[in-house]
């Protein structure tokens, strides 16, 4: 993570919105993921913690090692896990995801969520890791994929403004459309037995919580998060920008509706050579 | 659906394509929706039986009325359900869904599957059926949204074939993006306990069945069933839609993927007057 310069978690509002973000998502993201106890589990790129909190949550008994290639993301993330997951057993070390400080095949499992994309080479990166992963093990891989953003009242403006956000994530060197690419990555990178699941969340009137803990407080607040970046890179004008926010804060309003496509993946470690 | 031009179901590749979409999804669309032993059932715009075959088998004991306004798709259905669901109960009805030949509250149950987006008022069309709901029943609305699709490799050419659908069934008085949708539409024509729920068909390499059932054989062939309309429309060129095809085609082979979402929702109908 060291080769991209958009990273997220680095402000207090950046922390906050991450924060709402996994809390809402969490039992839609993480339904599934559950790790032996004393089984040895890498968080790959666990920013400021959001992820640790639930993995440590649904795996009490699991060690986990989170590695970030930010020390203030670590403390950060530290300070989380001790406030809300206290009983978590955490090593965290830092380190570039790509050179990583590891033994051949130390790790049972591995769990990469929301940084593939930001990666200039996310099949790469797969590849690597499969380094430090034990034959049989698993890794578990999640993305969003802005393309599946699908909203009423629809909105060219929103799509506009969504499309800023792509345009400088891909600037960055990264790919917010990534989810839908996840098998054919894994499959590039020698892993077996991949399972793509995709995991809608939608939220309407009759689900104020959703529409407020993801349409507002994850999804606009992440679009709204670029609003100078878009202005400066000249890729639109104040007036278009600020209808395509509004045009987003309509789908949270009364009778609109909002939807969003993550894909999680789980995939296996064949070992040494190609899977058979 | 007197009101429309546009009618699935009239030759005998339209009525394959249907069937095969029904078996396809049918696993996806159909689970949670079963109805008691004795309940009375309106199946709204059956059309050549896709669902009613499904219906039938998830609820062997129920009495099913089904409803078309063609003569020639109501033949068809009798004759696919008496093939494949011979122990159903179902009375055919030639009829249109704003005409309905029912008492008030008469039914327990309403059914609505790939109806709503063919109809010019969707919202005078549910508040008119729920005048033959008994209080207290429910109504099951089945949609697609052709603005969910999303795909690997991603193509413009793919995303404008697919725009061409929409734009015909949106000019014979249609909407293929109203899967979004429902749960307002459903709200304004008074029904309450309004819970909408997205359900994601997605194919890639590992699901191969899917990807030809559901990629090709569904989607793919939908979308091709309009090239001579959209090219005496003027919508495209040969050229440019072979292309878009072809793309289509490049996400269900190898590293290809696909994704689609329909919308199901269910509601009750609260009696006379507005839900409390």
């Amino acid at each position: 993570m060291t080769t991209v310069g958009y990273v997220h978690g680095y402000s207090a509002h950046e922390t906050r919105r991450l924060g709402d973000q996994a809390d809402t998502l969490a039992q839609l993201l993480h339904a599934g993921t559950t790790y032996p106890a004393g089984s040895r589990v890498l968080e790959v790129g666990c920013g400021t913690g959001a992820q640790t909190v639930h993995l440590a949550t649904s795996s009490p008994d699991a060690h986990f090692v989170a590695v970030d290639v930010s020390d203030a993301s670590l403390a950060q993330a530290r300070s989380r896990v001790a406030a809300r997951a206290p009983w978590a057993q955490v090593d965290w070390v830092r380190a570039d995801l790509h050179d990583l400080p590891f033994a051949d095949a130390e790790f049972d499992h591995l769990f990469v969520c929301f940084v593939l994309e930001h990666l200039p080479d996310p099949a790469r990166a797969l590849a690597g890791l499969r380094r430090v992963l034990r034959p049989g093990g698993t890794v578990t891989v999640i993305e969003g994929d802005h393309g599946s953003a699908l909203f009423h009242p629809d909105s060219s403006y929103a799509h506009a403004v969504i499309g800023h956000q792509v345009r400088l994530q891909s600037a960055a060197g990264g790919n917010a459309l990534l989810g839908r690419q996840l098998q054919p990555l894994l499959t590039g990178a020698d892993y077996a037995d991949v399972v793509v699941e995709p995991r809608t969340m939608y939220a309407d009137d009759t689900r104020p919580t959703l529409v407020d803990g993801f349409t507002r407080n994850t999804f606009i607040a992440m679009v709204e998060s670029v609003r100078d970046e878009a202005l400066a890179a000249g890729l639109t004008n104040r007036a278009d920008w600020d209808r395509g926010i509004a045009d987003l804060h309509r789908t949270a309003a009364d009778g609109g509706t909002f939807l969003y496509t993550f894909f999680k993946a789980v995939a296996v470690n064949p070992g040494a050579g190609r899977p058979s």
